[in-house]
């Protein structure tokens, strides 16, 4: 059966570029860390990386951390600060934070203290867009990184999240951004890499595919990629609201990331759904990817006021540069017969 | 310049056989967390390979949690437990101890109470092994795995630290390996994966070679390969025993690795031969690999007993699976040839 992915907020299949970078970076063997020529080869492929994410990412200047995922850096940027966050936040964010800022009904964070706050650029399930204010602590950057245009170096924030696997690169490599000056103690310590912020072996492969998928995200992005892919989800909303007229979507008066829909037909799980698509061939989720069976309520959704029925019947597709609009009008065709079924069912 | 690599302790060119798990790991993209068939798909490829580190380190029954690295390893068995250690351990391991435990001339550590200690399988700088007494905390395998038969199951300790890049595997991945029911609370946090200890989106491609390096790793041992190496490490030091007579051997009779071979010539100071041999083609090490540029006395020798001169002249030769006996006799050639113009302009 084919198969049709629809999950690019989840994962995203690997890059091209990023792949040749990695398969190129197999065969330079050094440890960074050592002086011989071997060693410095490597050292070499992690510094063109690193110049690669800071253009991309609008860091010139400005530090880059590698870490192994957002989550790692969340841990970095986060840990024993108990800076204040919303409950909008991704579980690798919202595991650290004190979470007293209040969400709008439309999925908008008020930030009293950005001193001592920290706020995602973008949500991952309804793709909402934050304002973030001047001075803010911590960024959570990871989906907006490589869909819309962002720059550190303007964003206002004195630290942000990056993680390769979601604008093509490989799983298991990211970084924290941090203005030059800032202070980001180590957690993870021993041989001193990443100017002592960040020990251990630097997961070379990894690092030369984020450099690469990095470079290539930013120049689809300019060349208007994902201008596409928002009139794709667009036409898909448009398709799933006169099907099933009773669909609740999520943030669509908000400024959303472009390539994101959420949306929920309370009484029809979340989960049911996820698996009804699947086995029709399309994958796509219920909340944010993580410890594998964990089925709950998109704590997201509560956060913005939605009751608990709705949180729990929401499913976000979100699309990528490899979508297709006959992708788009098969799901919505097959997600609203399925949903007569639910309704006969349900009567 | 035909360059000849003998620093296979600080780290390995990657196994054809990793490279290969790599590649097809490469269109494997979905999120091992997600529940649809692409991330089942990449599950999957994680689990294949936990099995294949868990097989090859004799620990089935263990639990494998998988890491960036044995650095992260370090941090996560033994951050805020203040056990007792010694100082021949490498950093990312003596960051975190009571540095309380007696080293022998011979390189010994004495474990007093091994429930709270942690005490290294192999020392990277010397090869020296380590008796592991039962009911060990934590032992830091990093440069035994592959190179030594060595059983989890077996060796007493209750936690392990080994990572990929050591035995053919790739750079920015490794494991805790610990017995079932231990506790280890978790220090990067979110999605909940590795069961709660290690969240984060998997390492997808480097645990794929990660597992395949270790497969690999564990049949070339049993086939004899690191006897070989054996053979070479004792011609190098016969070879350069003759020709430079005051070579002072680190750790010579005591149970070493098979591949690596430390040794010193007071006076002759250890980053200088390091580059004097790197500019002649070979790549070999001061102590063991850290942060760019860091040049100390081994810290290592120190706690031996060696004094500052010999601990600051001392470098490491380690041999691994694809070095030739002509790629050992040539280095002792331009190595007692080098050591001759030191001593003329030490004259």
């Amino acid at each position: 059966m084919t198969r049709t992915y629809l999950d690019w907020n989840a994962t995203t299949p690997l890059r091209p570029e990023a792949r040749a970078a990695m398969i190129a970076a197999m065969d330079v063997f050094g440890n960074p860390s050592s002086v011989h020529a071997e060693g410095r080869a490597a050292k070499a492929i992690v510094e063109r990386a690193r110049a690669q994410v800071a253009e991309a990412f609008g860091a010139l200047g400005a530090d880059i951390v590698f870490t192994s995922g957002s989550t790692e850096g969340a841990a970095l940027a986060l840990a024993g600060r108990n800076l204040n966050g919303a409950l909008v936040e991704h579980d690798a964010v919202a595991s650290w934070i004190n979470p007293t800022l209040n969400v709008s009904a439309d999925g908008a964070v008020e930030v009293t203290d950005p001193v001592s706050s920290t706020l995602q650029a973008a949500n991952s399930e309804t793709g909402i867009l934050q304002e973030l204010p001047e001075g803010l602590a911590v960024t959570d950057a990871t989906q907006i990184f490589g869909k819309l245009p962002f720059a550190f170096s303007w964003c206002g924030a004195e630290m942000a999240l990056v993680s390769a696997h979601k604008l093509g690169g490989p799983k298991g490599v990211g970084a924290v951004v941090l203005r030059q000056g800032v202070d980001l103690p180590s957690q993870i310590k021993g041989g001193g890499q990443e100017m002592g912020r960040r020990s251990g072996t630097e997961n070379l492969i990894g690092i030369a595919g984020f450099g690469a998928a990095a470079e290539a995200a930013t120049r689809d992005l300019a060349d208007g990629m994902w201008d596409r892919v928002e009139k794709l989800r667009n036409i898909l909303e448009k398709e799933l609201a006169e099907s099933v007229k009773c669909t609740i979507f999520v943030g669509k008066g908000a400024k959303r990331l472009p390539n994101t829909s959420c949306f929920a037909v309370p009484g029809w799980k979340s989960e049911t759904q996820v698996m009804q698509m699947d086995l029709a061939g399309f994958a796509v989720s219920a909340g944010s990817a993580c410890s594998s069976g964990k089925v709950k309520a998109s704590p997201v959704l509560l956060a913005m006021g939605y009751d608990k029925e709705t949180a729990g019947s929401a499913i976000r597709v979100s699309l990528g540069p490899t979508t297709s609009e006959d992708d788009v009008l098969r799901f919505a065709d097959t997600w609203a017969a399925h949903y007569q079924k639910f309704r006969a069912r349900a009567a």
